[in-house]
């Protein structure tokens, strides 16, 4: 059975040209109606629809797949039975959707409980995240942190291309798009001072990336080749990674960021497989000096996937301040997972994997408004005639990602932030 | 209602002298016999106890806890009632198996599916561990640390005294008591070369620490004031951090430890509750500069357990290796906790916050290998006339605590961690 859904199949749903969301899409959340249950849903243009009802009805039938897994408010159920049954399931929904199928589009569109506007639900967090990693994997990111704040001359620390750096983050405040975060609070060393002040951050930042969702547990003490990696890697999400600077220069040495990160990371509601982004597959940059065995891969394992980024404040419109796309990646995904496993850690379903701030080699693909904004030397005007150095309070944060060629557009949606003011 | 169980009291279920066990213990764990269900149990002396059986026979009726919660792999459900319920459970099994009760003796005694003999049955992870952070916590450590591989003079970072500095830790990989961890392979940079090579540690080492588990949720955003830190504590555990110091010295700059810790974090299998320990509350180290407010505190939160680590070779006699104690922390829980919810980041029940490396001043004091064989210039005698400067395949490393005073003595048992070659 192919990966793919084929790119000329089109839906009886309507789907508006430029929609994120074509019948080969396909992906996975979680919503609720009201009050309801949360159920497991995909979406086609701007219509949700109920996986739970439509099992419920029969038409999932067939797959071996128990109704329950559909009825829980976390994707983990769904992924645990692992990417073949994903890949029958999505292959099933577009059998179901796809325009000829009028015996479908008759039952289906009478049913009450099956379809839903985008508008009238509530997308919540897809899963139950088990442990989160934060990779650091974009050169220019490295680069340009690195030249900001230790040596120019120097710029890339000496293990940065023989390994993809990476560090465990905090799982329990990553939440879905659209839930405000109140500015942190902690302790920050002013320039002149030799001993720290307790404040609201001054610099609130966000971090452009992309996070993989792995989908299938592995035994303490083994490891994941590159070749394999893939297999254990359902699909992606943007993901927000919200970043207090002024309290993450005092609090990272020697261990690294801390409270400077786990006040709230922000991801998409719905996760793009694998499958559905195959035909944007790209080769990544080349990797000189060459990696140890365990890095070597082969085939391509990046992928062109546009990344916009928006500052609105209150009462704005929309100011574009980033346009990074995640082909830039210098390490890949399948790298990252190999080198997370090479000591034996063990993964599980529902690990969420971020690749770091994806920065591109121009100035207006920077990730983060630290490099945006050059360390506040270059601001960024807004509509207003007010500036930004970092995220103002009632500003929202918005990333959009979606891969384009003719006749082909999948996309993620967006990952929408608040800031509020410190509690 | 008082915290603690009588120091005069005594069971009907035998207790040795010396037993960590008392009947003033009562600690919560999860054990399985043969092939059963896990079930949450207590011990006392050598007897473990089975609480759903126990519940079963009505003996836990009237404490408004559904037995259901007992009949868990996990004791997550248990501590989600909160620490007031946990504390009436440990009160009724004080009532219970006090030796006044002959009624209960009889009833329980004649039972086949209540008391199991410690040596028959198996202990489980006891925690679905949520987050895990580790702390550096000890004075003496991060000064050790700091001296041998930054700047004598200067071996405290200017943070230190400021913030209980802590990192996040990876959770899928604790596990129990008991479970083999195979030495963990990766990149190693030799000292004269410029490029790494993949390799197995050769530099495996323990951290004697404590872990504190959290047994309340808290909203993201809302911050845990050091007054109230200790009701969202249930009980503490002994915690070997095992480390691959080779691993972590090229990897660490600048994100911090990662793949040198992932490999696997062994806890003890009881948590032994806070109230059990009351008696054993003393003072912490005076703490010099003045710690900004959120930082402050009443009363006493540091505790005297005594710690002794001891390295087993194959065939060979235990060799102790290190006695400390968990009241050398410079920085306490109560105070640990503030500061990693000052940011507003969320809490959950069964997260795991480790105490880092516990070192006391005494060179027979220090908590890890890297400090005990002080780099490799002190290495320890072995029965069999070999040395360690780490820890070699086929060594067991044993972690044991206890608190004790004239009439009373409250212990963990142990943690016990084969190592074993390299896949």
């Amino acid at each position: 059975m192919g990966r793919m859904i084929e790119t000329s199949l089109k839906s009886w749903l309507p789907v508006e040209p430029g929609s994120d969301f074509p019948i080969q899409n396909i992906p996975f959340g979680i919503f609720r109606k009201g009050v309801g249950s949360p159920h497991a849903a995909t979406r086609i243009g701007n219509t949700v629809i109920d996986l739970f009802a439509l099992a419920e009805h029969g038409f999932l039938d067939g797959l071996g797949i128990n109704p329950g897994s559909f009825n829980f408010k976390y994707l983990n159920p769904l992924f645990e039975l692992g990417k073949q049954s994903c890949r029958s399931l999505r292959k099933q929904l577009a059998l179901i959707f796809e325009e000829q199928n009028t015996r479908a589009c008759d039952r289906i569109s009478s049913a009450t409980d099956i379809l839903y506007s985008a508008s009238v639900v509530q997308m919540l967090l897809p899963l139950k995240v088990g442990d989160y990693t934060d990779f650091y994997s974009s050169l220019e990111h490295a680069t340009n942190v690195g030249i900001m704040f230790r040596d120019p001359a120097n710029a890339l620390l000496p293990n940065w291309k023989q390994l993809p750096v990476g560090y465990h983050g905090r799982s329990s405040s990553i939440v879905v798009s659209g839930t405000a975060i109140h500015r942190p609070k902690g302790q920050i060393k002013p320039l002149n001072s030799e001993v720290p002040v307790f404040s609201p951050t001054r610099e609130l930042d966000f971090e452009l990336e992309i996070a993989f969702i792995t989908s299938k547990n592995t035994a303490l003490g083994s490891s994941v080749s590159t070749d394999d990696a893939e297999d254990h890697i359902i699909g992606l999400l943007l993901f927000n990674d919200l970043s207090a600077r002024d309290i993450q220069r005092w609090e990272y040495v020697p261990l690294g960021p801390f409270l400077s990160k786990s006040f709230g990371s922000v991801v998409s509601p719905w996760v793009v497989t694998l499958d559905a982004l195959e035909p944007f597959r790209v080769k990544g940059p080349v990797q000189e000096p060459e990696v140890l065995p365990y890095l070597k891969f082969s085939g391509d394992h990046n992928f062109d996937i546009q990344l916009d980024v928006f500052i609105q404040a209150e009462g704005q419109p929309e100011t574009p301040v980033c346009h990074s796309n995640y082909k830039f990646m210098y390490w890949n995904m399948a790298q990252q997972l190999a080198h997370q496993t090479v000591n034996g850690c063990n993964i599980k379903v529902g690990d969420l994997y971020a690749s770091g701030t994806i920065s591109g080699p121009a100035s207006d693909s920077f990730g983060s408004m630290l490099e945006i904004a050059w360390k506040g030397t270059k601001p960024v005007k807004m509509p207003d005639g007010t500036e930004r150095s970092f995220i103002n309070d009632l500003d929202t944060i918005i990333m959009r990602g979606y891969c384009e060629k003719p006749g082909l557009r999948i996309g993620f949606g967006e990952v929408a932030t608040k800031i509020l003011p410190a509690l």
